[in-house]
């Protein structure tokens, strides 16, 4: 009991020493507006009415499709509806992509259906498909030792298996074989490119994402095949018999039609200094796979109803608080590169930035990107956070993530939230992206550091940038 | 440590009590046998590289599809080379089905792809699909109320989500609509049916299984959905609007064509009373999606594996220990009904009978379904069993699982065993039924089981009818 109400005591002492120490930024009142603040979102089921709404309403929604244009006018309409000031739309342009279907099977020396999904913006094979030897590669390292011409003919398969690590930091080095595997395989001859997904899951079920063709090097069609299949597929390679393989894929790049999205964007705008912006990012678009409920629904949910829960305070916090939901992201971040180009003059304006993009746990961690000078602030804002279980890491050098990435590249100062990935790219960019797999009570934690930080940033008149 | 000491000197003596009470069916060389046959099973690798084989070499095997020919080519080599000294098949007819795709999409009131499958068996809707307004049910009894011709010219959706347990028993309150649902709806002038999935994952896999058509009702085709389609679904059916649904099934129930499958049948013959029969039930066949490593790849591994170790010994036990690969479980029990017709006049002879076709966890309990004055033997065998971690349930009141089940029902004694059964339905009947799904160990301890069983009944003696 001693031992107890000693500690205690020395932790009630902690907690003053930091109150005094380091509650210079907001004010009495303002404190008790930002703890509020956070009471509400740990409390409000409204960000999970957005997403429930997004996926159910919109679901699937890749830059130009019909399902993208429909979740352009539901953003425009939520947002409306939830209290925003200003809302509207700035085009972002792109081209035509269509994902088809695939159809892939070993033939020799064992026959077996294989589910594989093509690897977003892949070329087809045509209708009749390609049938030809495999070569096997553990990792796309030991692809890129091949030697010239051994692959002609052939289809190359990359079988490296992504790592699980709570910080998502196995997709680092699973993902260049995605993005480039098909160009080496046909800078060495290969006729197709096959792959284990990038992803930590053990479902039947492909991960799509972006690939990048080298200029000057033949495109040719590029899958990935589901982690029970990559599994069967080493399996079959250990009986050391040539494996012979079919694939047809009747994907379509269309780089000559054009399509169109948008970035939406919303605020609520500032009492005092309406010019300056606090940036909440997410991206509207998602795969053509999956409802888009975790990539990004959360993270178009999130900031939604963090400015929502704002706007509803009697008055505006001193700066705007501005929400870009950006176009594209998925094939190649042309919502940010449009945005950039289109605010490149008020940049300056954007005090700091913040994305959601990644993850679907509770936020561990923050880490800010800021000027030295704003440190001090950064910590107060850490106090504010810690009843979250937000711990604070001091390293100074976050980025945004994703779209905000781009932006903040551009010198606007950046904030980083660490959500548990531990799960993330069992989801990731496949047909399982869906409603079920968000957790309602983590995304209220979610949405209350969101709330919390944008409070903080609007209302305390940082200089993030010194 | 007086306790426990204590504890330790009481254990000690309860253990050497049940050892002279009981101990009277095996001798102690033969209890040596059956405890080194114990060590050997969970010791050895063999059932998870049978399973590794059948998966790999063989994959799916629906009846009647070149899958099955090659598995049971395979189960007559793999039983040959584990020294069985009989090994033979016995045909078993069925007719064609073949599963086709399915198109599912909701159309109004917001437009979603539906990831859904073909019931086993369903006919198909014709090239030009359904199109129709779907009318929603929480549970198979709520369809059997509606009114006659309620359902005319419309798709009945029937949403009942099965229940999680170690058991497995919510699966007979969801099979329901599974098999009799279409027929229903039909009845009432529905023109296609769709139903939550009999599982209880969250993956984007329709849980196939077979459907049964009343006569003179009409075939309508049926698919189950996805769970997260379902969900989807009820969440689209909340906004309280009409909702308007596409279904194209390319099945194909070809009634007039002929196929075949074989009962495979392996032995290794009694020392003392060779027409006695100790039987290992497993089925070969697995749906035509995944690879069948879980139903019934464990099964065939488990029966296999533990006939060759005790094959290894070296006497043969004094009774047959005769594996049956049943042909055709998936569509109806196909193998079992043959089985029971070629085997009527020596089914007396058949001293027991066991099946493994449900869960893929530990064994956790054994029940017998013996005669009265067998029960001796079956606690003395639950002695052998206790190292293991199988409880002893002394209801005698079990049947063979599947196809054991009609075998046990012409009166052949039977044993069950319950593995743990927590997420096999998350797997049943889907894509995702493959060998990463299997625990290796788990596996072990399993085989371990049935090894363990199988030299009891075959050593002991026992009548287990009387």
């Amino acid at each position: 009991m001693l031992k107890a109400t000693f500690k205690s005591a020395v932790l009630c002492i902690a907690a003053l020493s930091v109150f005094t120490a380091q509650a210079q930024y907001l004010n009495e009142t303002e404190q008790q507006q930002i703890n509020a603040l956070e009471q509400t979102a740990l409390n409000s089921t409204l960000a999970y009415q957005i997403e429930e709404s997004l996926t159910t309403e919109v679901g699937a929604r890749m830059i130009g499709t019909e399902g993208d244009k429909r979740a352009i006018a539901w953003a425009v309409e939520k947002m409306n509806a939830l209290g925003f000031d200003k809302v509207w739309t700035e085009e972002v342009g792109h081209y035509q992509w269509i994902r088809g279907d695939v159809e892939a099977k070993v033939l020799v020396p064992f026959a077996h259906d294989i589910k594989a999904i093509a690897l977003g913006e892949s070329v087809g094979t045509g209708d009749k498909g390609i049938q030809a030897e495999v070569v096997h590669f553990n990792t796309m390292a030991d692809l890129e030792a091949a030697k010239p011409g051994s692959l002609t003919g052939k289809i190359a398969f990359v079988s490296y298996r992504m790592q699980r690590f709570k910080t998502g930091k196995g997709y680092g080095k699973a993902v260049g074989a995605r993005v480039n595997g098909a160009s080496v395989a046909a800078e060495k001859g290969a006729v197709g490119f096959i792959m284990r997904s990038v992803g930590t899951d053990n479902n039947r079920l492909g991960h799509t994402g972006v690939l990048r063709y080298k200029e000057q090097v033949k495109r040719i069609p590029a899958v990935a095949l589901s982690n029970p299949d990559a599994d069967l597929m080493v399996n079959i390679f250990k009986r050391n018999k040539p494996v012979e393989f079919f694939l047809k894929v009747t994907a379509l790049r269309n780089e000559i039609v054009a399509t169109k999205g948008a970035n939406v964007i919303g605020e609520i705008t500032g009492s005092e200094l309406p010019e300056q912006i606090v940036a909440l990012g997410a991206h509207l678009d998602s795969w053509d796979v999956g409802t888009g409920a975790i990539d990004d629904g959360l993270g178009v949910s999130m900031v939604m109803a963090a400015t929502a829960h704002i706007a509803k305070l009697a008055e505006r916090p001193k700066r705007t608080i501005r929400v870009i939901l950006f176009a594209g992201e998925e094939v190649g971040l042309l919502g940010a590169e449009q945005y950039i180009i289109d605010h490149k003059d008020n940049l300056k304006n954007h005090v700091i930035g913040v994305e959601w993009d990644f993850g679907l746990g509770k936020i561990y961690s923050m880490q800010s990107g800021v000027g030295e000078k704003a440190l001090p602030a950064v910590a107060e804002l850490a106090t504010y956070l810690e009843s979250l279980g937000v711990a604070y890491n001091k390293g100074n050098k976050a980025r945004g993530q994703s779209d905000m990435g781009a932006v903040t590249d551009k010198g606007v100062p950046a904030m980083n939230f660490s959500p548990d990935g531990t799960t993330y790219f069992d989801i990731h960019h496949t047909e399982n992206d869906t409603l079920d797999k968000v957790n309602a009570k983590d995304l209220q934690q979610n949405t209350a550091v969101y709330t919390v930080f944008a409070y903080f940033a609007a209302q305390a008149g940082v200089d993030f940038r010194k």
